[in-house]
């Protein structure tokens, strides 16, 4: 076989459905966030970023920064090994206990990323507990399908958010299988929420576990950041919770939380967790710094709605349609992959404005959109100006208006 | 189900078979490795570190830490989104055109570990490849098998470092399939080489892909630190190296290096690297400056070799079973987990020497063993106080002493 031929004639199908990636090249600017720099062949230039998950610019709170610095100076560089062989740092403890307290559980564990949480966690449930079935909506998280495949267990698919779907795919089940019911808070990409009170109503019904993905909710969401369920009063009903470090947090990495047991159960058989580097001490305590400061403080959290309310109104009142929700993502929909691309790359190359086109695989076809993510430090004027960049190419193609 | 008694049974099961691992908490001391801080119940105090894969002290390389802490000031903490997402930092194409050329070829492409670069890549090409079959050394790392199993193609696996059982495979295996053959050079328990250049030899003769994994041999072999393929002149000749930026070059993180066209269709097809947080510009940052220093300078090269070199010698003087390889791993065989563990346990609490005891599943049991890895930085005196440790231990417990 001709390796090369496959793979560029491959790239070449990506190329003609017009999904090929080009991915921006970029360089944040600690302490002018949303700005950074961007490159291209033909130099260098400034860009405002309105499509990063770091949702409340915690990538450049002081005191993150003073933490990662200070660790390394202290610790070094990296792990150097595995969490059992050499590679448990000090601040993994403190870190996994800072995560336990912020979910009211007794214990978390760290993953390298919230995507290896979820597929190693689910993985192993799936594979250990004998005839479980995994109850996964149908709009969950590339990283929760692996994970579920990975377990090789009997899965069931229920459709997004819908709980008599849910409720009749638990009850067409073997009542004395094992069950688990994994879903998120806040789906990424239409940014909508799950009714997690009545899954876990049904869950106590059907005596099934529950996992909760927090990964867009974690930071900011309830009173310390603890995700939607914590403003919700739902936490104790979760059986775990996952989340990241990589998003509102700043840093990187993913963890779950979950009783002494589970936690233990996980860190004990689960390759994906055994068998790799741990986290740098400077993430850990870049992440305890973050989690502490989201903690106590609501500036970020009130800051970052208000953003959001902000520039809702002001894509209104443009007639910019935007996909409505109760979250603090912003879908700017178009339906068309080309036309999607076409205004992302305007924004990039004529106003300095970033945002990523989204595409199938990540959202169905005909769903195109531009997912804009305000943070507390987009200042009024880089509201201003993106709503005229967006009125502007709204005017200037024929783009469906949202009726007023 | 009463799952959280399940759990506490399974784990009870690794608590009888002495395999429950608990893992030392530690705090590495930055300019004084591999000198660390223990945590313990009672208090903290230092020991002495001899199973870091930090294998050339590079965690604390002036160097890598400047450059950290530069990219953490200029950048700040994370890199805010996936790499389509805004997540692609400038220092990231800085490290892929690094690592492209440290293996001499077209491109390298980054992951959030070496696990998951294993994972991901061998996955995508098992699903995307039609009919193609994978020839899998029998003492793959966890990552690889993971990948393998997730690629659901046909699977063969051949003895381990055995060109005859790999020959009679290829030889049996339909002609017209596509093939790949994955395998690492230095295998990190035993510390044995695979015979790269023959296992070449039978890939052009079948027509077979090679995949090699150099996680444990990137930094340390090769005259730029390329790893045993650059030592031996063969890195042309293999289809795809993967290498680790945790343990060698002492930071976090992993990466194949390939051509264009297979880096750009991994890229843009593998779900573990495109759902997933890109790594901070700290760690990029750090990661070149570690390649760029073992690039020019060979000085950590020829110390940890020496060093090996005398501990083995050592060891021999005293008696001290270790299995003979020619790399850089030098495992104390013990042969059973509770005398293993029970070594382990005294040389930390009695003489502040932490080697961590490997029991099955990462090695066969009677294989128990302690993985001695010496670095650049461990002192004569370090040396001494080692062995005149194990040589008591030795002598007060019934461990075979082998035949001087
Ligand atoms: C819902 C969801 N879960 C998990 C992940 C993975 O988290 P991480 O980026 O930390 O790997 C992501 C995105 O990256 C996500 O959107
Ligand atoms: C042979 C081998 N490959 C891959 C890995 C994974 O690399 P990383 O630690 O960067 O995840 C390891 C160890 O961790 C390993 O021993």
């Amino acid at each position: 076989m001709d390796f090369e031929a496959f793979f560029k004639s491959e790239l070449g199908g990506l190329h003609e459905e017009g999904r090929y990636r080009v991915f921006a090249d970029l360089e944040r600017q600690q302490g002018q966030f949303p700005r950074a720099t961007r490159y291209t062949e033909a130099g260098s230039h400034d860009v405002t970023v309105w499509c990063s998950n770091d949702y409340l610019g915690m990538g450049q709170n002081p005191s993150v920064i003073a933490a990662m610095k200070e660790a390394i100076d202290h610790c070094g560089a990296g792990a150097g090994g595995t969490r059992n062989i050499s590679g448990t740092n000090h601040y993994h403890v403190l870190l996994e206990q800072e995560l336990a307290d912020l979910h009211g559980k007794e214990s978390a564990l760290i993953f390298t990323s919230g995507y290896i949480s979820n597929w190693a966690t689910l993985g192993t449930l799936g594979q250990k507990i004998p005839g479980l079935i995994i109850f996964s909506d149908a709009l969950n998280h590339a990283s929760m399908i692996e994970g579920i495949r990975y377990g090789r267990c009997e899965k069931v698919i229920w459709k997004h958010n819908d709980l008599k779907d849910l409720e009749a795919k638990l009850a067409a089940a073997d009542p004395k299988a094992p069950k688990l019911i994994a879903f998120e808070s806040v789906y990424s990409m239409d940014g909508d929420i799950a009714p997690i009170k009545e899954i876990c109503d049904l869950a106590d019904r059907f005596g099934a576990m529950t996992y909760l993905d927090e990964v867009h909710a974690v930071g900011m969401y309830g009173p310390r950041g603890g995700g939607v369920a914590e403003r919700e009063g739902l936490m104790d009903r979760l059986t775990i919770i996952e989340g990241t470090l990589g998003k509102a947090f700043g840093v990187m990495g993913g963890y779950i939380a979950a009783s002494n047991a589970l936690c233990d159960f996980i860190r004990s058989f689960a390759s994906g967790f055994i068998f790799t580097t741990a986290l740098p001490p400077s993430l850990a305590a870049g992440a305890i710094a973050s989690i502490r400061h989201l903690k106590s403080s609501q500036l970020e959290r009130f800051a970052h709605q208000e953003r959001v309310r902000r520039l809702r109104s002001m894509l209104d009142a443009s007639g910019i349609p935007h996909m409505p929700n109760p979250s603090h993502i912003v879908p700017v929909m178009v339906g068309d992959a080309a036309k999607c691309k076409w205004i992302s790359d305007i924004l990039l190359d004529n106003f300095n404005i970033y945002v990523q086109p989204i595409n199938y695989p990540t959202v169905p076809k005909k769903t195109e959109r531009l997912r804009i993510t305000p943070t507390p430090l987009h200042s009024d004027a880089d509201l201003e100006h993106l709503v005229g960049a967006l009125h502007q190419l709204w005017s200037r193609c024929a783009l469906a208006r949202a009726v007023a």
